[in-house]
């Protein structure tokens, strides 16, 4: 089954609740948030220099200046005490509340002040000049930060200067993530017994779904034997909003998880047209997605960024993903591939050019020491040395 | 003073310090992670088939097969039990580690069983073909994962497979973040009195702070008085490892964190040529760098992500950053922009076309609702519509 086709014929349909939570990097808004109030909330000066009325400016300019009474000073944090009447001004700094009667403030650059108590405008300003307007940066029913949407560190101000410490959002979702195998061990393990393998596919997938928004719950490792499968399994559906088991790298291994995946649910996808990562397994369990990944760390990652990380963005709400690191270069070589298959490469990228990395895919060498990863669409039959590849960055 | 002169001024003599954790996304190995053993240590099938001597199935072909005696199954997980003599064979699934006397796996697509206890190659395969060579991964010495490069999800299967669970890295550096101003008010605040403003400035710096890999130290709201943001900013130089001061709008305000930045170290840079950003102070306190910001939130971000993120990455010792995203695309329109002064600009991208998004630099808004930045260097006066311009994108 082709990626796009095994996307598409899922529908999540559990999504992870919505909770309250303050504002933070990341956070899935569950909808628009929306201004509650004026911002700012009353005309303010963008200059440090002279409120004034504008009307008292027009003539003026460096050969005739117009000369106007300085009734006071503004403070910042304070409302102004008095107005500005025809002929007056008050100094007023940067961020300063614009008095009543003023509706332009003069950069003090262009002033000079002859005598105390008085000053000179060297130019002439227009109504609003210098000004920022109330309402100018949001007003009530502006949306400041769309649904779906992770906020982002401008975000995170907005919000603050609207006042808003707490919102309606998406909570992390939870991915459950099974290895199995009867020769996988812990990492911790310090001596492996031969032919014991330690599990590098369930810390690799849980940096991946931290990457696309979730939390990973590691659910340990489980032999190859159906009812242990089944238990485990059973349990992550059950309390998981996306599940994943690396299925094991043998034929049998597979076979085991598939017949557990066909009692917990329905199986949508049992072989997947992508190198590497044929033997991935999707199964809709009661709109849970359950991904089986094949057992080779590489080809699992591959799979996991193909169609996991999609998944689990669903999920988490997320409905415009934060952009990716893409960089366009041209191949060193010549890559074959099978049409009707998508390949994903690995490749170093080195002033322009991408050079491919092969190897066993049951090596992870070649994607730890890679840039970056480009596709061979499902249509051709392989890529000629010199054409142009969009390399995706780690 | 030029934003590459500025960087290149500093050179923090405080390192984050020295940590040993457990390996996870984005932490920042202190040396160079080196594997301890050969992985894999033995041996192992990379398909599902027969463990064989090659010699014994070169003659092999569909017309002519090669008939050998199956002595035994290898068991995921075990070592094999007996050895491949001349003429015989031993089933094996793929991971399972390669019996003595055995040089290569063919796979079961290339067999028959004519009868229990024997098989049938229907193909020759050559030394090493269907086996992953122990050390083939990695060997003792070999560097899993280099010094300054945060941790990607496969360098964290790598880890994993080599049985390293902690290693030597280095700290998130503490970023302390100081908002100054008597008109600023924490977001709490309900309802704002007149000329009151909430705090945009210190949440948003806050998230470009994670972004950069550091963590942020909140250290409050100073009032414009000199002697209480001298103790503030004392303390935060004493206890972090970069101090983040939005310094106030007004000339007054800027004045003030000037004359306590030059008693609390070295100012190395009083005014940034960058547009917006031009008020931006930077001091050296004994190695901790000082970075006094623009008042307005927007130029405040702007020259924080283009000095402080990558002076928060150099403390936290990343040598090589993770990659941005960028865009390219053609300008709908001629930018202006003032010969020896970096212009930072925002835009929307839509098919290729960024479109600049203009307005004070007291409004956060064109930063919110923009996909994007680009620069017009120094060197430069301006950009013309249809000019090719690499947006980075939030």
């Amino acid at each position: 089954m082709p990626v796009a086709e095994a996307l598409s014929a899922f529908a999540p349909a559990r999504r992870s609740p919505v909770v309250t939570t303050a504002p933070a990097l990341g956070v899935v808004p569950a909808a628009d948030v929306v201004c509650g109030e004026q911002l700012p909330g009353w005309a303010r000066a963008t200059v440090d220099g002279y409120a004034v009325r504008a009307a008292d400016t027009y003539a003026a300019s460096e050969t005739l200046p117009a000369l106007l009474e300085v009734t006071g000073a503004v403070t910042m944090g304070r409302a102004p005490e008095g107005e500005i009447r025809p002929g007056s001004a008050m100094a007023i700094p940067t961020g300063g509340l614009l008095p009543p009667g003023a509706d332009a403030v003069v950069m003090v650059e262009y002033t000079t002040e002859p005598m105390p108590g008085s000053v000179e405008l060297l130019r002439g300003v227009a109504p609003g000049e210098g000004v920022l307007q109330p309402g100018e940066e949001a007003g009530p029913g502006d949306v400041l930060a769309p649904a779906g949407r992770p906020l982002r560190a401008a975000d995170l101000g907005l919000l603050a200067a609207a006042g808003i410490t707490e919102l309606a959002a998406h909570a992390r979702p939870r991915v459950g993530i099974v290895s199995t195998g009867d020769e996988i061990v812990p990492p911790q393990t310090r001596a492996l017994a031969p032919g014991q393998v330690r599990d590098a596919c369930a810390p690799a997938l849980a940096g991946l779904v931290r990457e696309a928004g979730g939390d990973p719950v590691l659910r340990g490792i489980v032999p190859d034997e159906p009812e242990e499968l089944e238990r485990v399994l059973g349990e992550a559906v059950a309390k998981d909003d996306v599940v994943v088991v690396s299925a094991g790298s043998s034929v049998g291994a597979r076979d085991l998880t598939v017949g557990v995946a066909a009692r917990l649910g329905r199986v949508v996808c049992h072989g997947l047209a992508v190198k590497p990562g044929k033997p991935t397994l999707l199964a809709d369990c009661d709109g849970v997605p359950l991904i089986g990944l094949p057992g080779n760390p590489r080809s699992a990652l591959v799979v996991f960024r193909l169609v996991g990380m999609p998944l689990v963005r669903t999920v988490a709400g997320i409905t415009a993903p934060p952009p990716t690191a893409k960089v366009r270069a041209t191949l060193s070589r010549d890559v074959p591939s099978a049409a009707g298959r998508l390949d994903v490469v690995q490749a170093t990228v080195v002033d322009g050019v991408a050079t491919p990395r092969f190897g066993s895919s049951a090596l992870l060498g070649p994607m730890v020491g890679a840039d970056g990863w480009f596709c061979i669409p499902e249509a051709d039959t392989g890529l000629g040395a010199g054409a142009v590849v969009d390399v995706e960055l780690y």
